[in-house]
């Protein structure tokens, strides 16, 4: 995704209602960062840095409008939202140091660890992983059971875990410079981008108080749509010609990343993008009794140009 | 703290209830960590590597005692014993990669990210971390009350945090190289050591079950020990004369690592902890019901030659 790097992160939607509940999230994120996450000296400047650097937010916004599919109040969702941008902000910062990826600029921005050192884009990652659970208890300040919210706090730790988001990160850095092959290529994409989409739709159906089975069937669907949405990341990156596309394409190839298209060719790529998001728009209409801004929002990403 | 990291961990008593405690710790911390905290590959043989490294378990045993302590079943702390163990290790690995540290054995093995490189270090770290909340949430089955386990992540992520131990690392790597004050040496040892020893005995009170005013007097004890034991270790270090020590002495000096008695002197500090540690054992004998154990295990260590 190195592509978007240097481009501002655009709209996700002109929609009202979405454009509502982001500048409601990017409020409580700033809030949350600054008054409660801390750190001492340059390490709190580094943790605001890095999560509070401008971005899609789409992984809060599927929260949100989850928790709003099955019949929740999205603003009792927001310490969920917040917690897992955090989580997200993590793994952006920690696959971006020296040993990792290696990148120097991040959304037109220097990366944490470019601007602050190593040790503190580390230490920046680490705080804010942590955050996120502390975080994610205030679902109770709203009302919700303390059953539920240790489910959410069990769902975001195995996502963010060794055998979802961090594993797929390993896994990645392993295929790199290999040929890729379409199991290694769906694992890592499974893990690294599937696994935090997955846990949003899950959150956000639990902080809506939602039965273990639909926050089960929210969360495979939200995994599978994490996917097709990096399928469609990897097509965009690789300048396709089955898309007319931006400017810095090919990134990926040049680093030797593991990407769908490379693995299973670019047509392929885009029909099984198409077939997944079908399945995935289908299971959510199926599954939740209010789901047009979530399907909305949904619609728009899947379209996106970057 | 380097000198110890060539040498084996000495066991902290011959007490066999101390002794029981630490087995069953052991074969916990394994299995947990064997059968639940996974990752592919090298991630996982990463992770195991650190997490079940020899060590003195002493956090572990501050969980189980301090569970007994109020009055409750150390069996059923042991969740919340293997979370803090988790969240030890993933500092250790991430205190020893070559930003931070840069160590290249600790207790006698090669770190983590020697053997397995900088990448596998600290990602092996993440998903420590991030299974030590996983973990917690176990507490759960053992019948505490869903409020409870959320104080105890409440607890565990603070103390994790950037306010805490990832606060008190930034500052000792600012620190490193300065001349040492008393006020940045207590900040730091309070944060990087105490907050995750008054995590422990907080822990250990959660899983007790014990009243919130408990819970919070014991924490307050266990970070102030935290100190004084580290005191300990800066005198250790420095091969004080006033101690009969070990071999490799001198480590921090050499490092120019913020020490409490390079910032007060020798005599001072000595005399500082053996204040503190009488100041906790009062509060934990009048706080406890059953303090006996806790008070044991705490008096090996403060009495430890290393």
């Amino acid at each position: 995704m190195a592509a978007a790097k240097r481009t501002a992160a655009p709209a996700l939607t002109t929609d009202r209602a979405l454009a509502q509940r982001l500048s409601a999230f990017e409020r409580a994120l700033a809030r949350a960062v600054r008054e409660r996450a801390g750190g001492p000296g340059r390490l709190g400047a580094a943790l605001r840095y890095a999560a509070l650097s401008p971005g899609k937010r789409l992984r809060p916004l599927l929260v949100l409008t989850a928790c709003e599919a099955v019949g929740g109040d999205w603003k009792r969702a927001i310490p969920a939202a917040v917690a897992i941008e955090c989580v997200h902000a993590f793994s952006l910062v920690h696959d971006d140091l020296p040993a990792m990826d290696d990148d120097v600029y991040r959304r037109g921005r220097l990366t944490t660890h470019k601007k602050f050192g190593e040790a503190l884009g580390v230490l920046a990652g680490d705080a804010l992983l942590a955050f996120a659970f502390e975080e994610l208890t205030r679902l109770a300040e709203g009302g919700l059971p303390p059953a539920r919210v240790l489910e959410a706090v069990r769902v975001l730790s195995r996502a963010a875990g060794a055998n979802e988001l961090v594993g797929g990160q390993a896994l990645d850095i392993a295929a790199e410079g290999r040929k890729p092959t379409a199991r290694i290529v769906r694992d890592i994409h499974v893990r690294k981008t599937g696994a935090l989409m997955g846990a949003a739709l899950a959150l956000g159906a639990l902080a809506g108080d939602a039965g273990a089975r639909t926050v089960l069937k929210l969360q495979t669907a939200g995994t599978q749509m994490g996917f097709a949405f990096q399928i469609h990341d990897d097509l965009l990156n690789a300048g396709s010609s089955l898309k007319n596309l931006g400017k810095r394409a090919g990134t990926d190839a040049a680093r030797g990343k593991a990407t769908w298209p490379a693995a299973v060719g670019e047509k392929r790529a885009a029909a099984e993008a198409q077939r997944i998001m079908k399945r995935v728009e289908a299971a959510i209409s199926l599954t939740c009794e209010r789901p047009r801004l979530l399907m909305q929002l949904i619609e728009a990403t899947a379209h996106r140009q970057r």
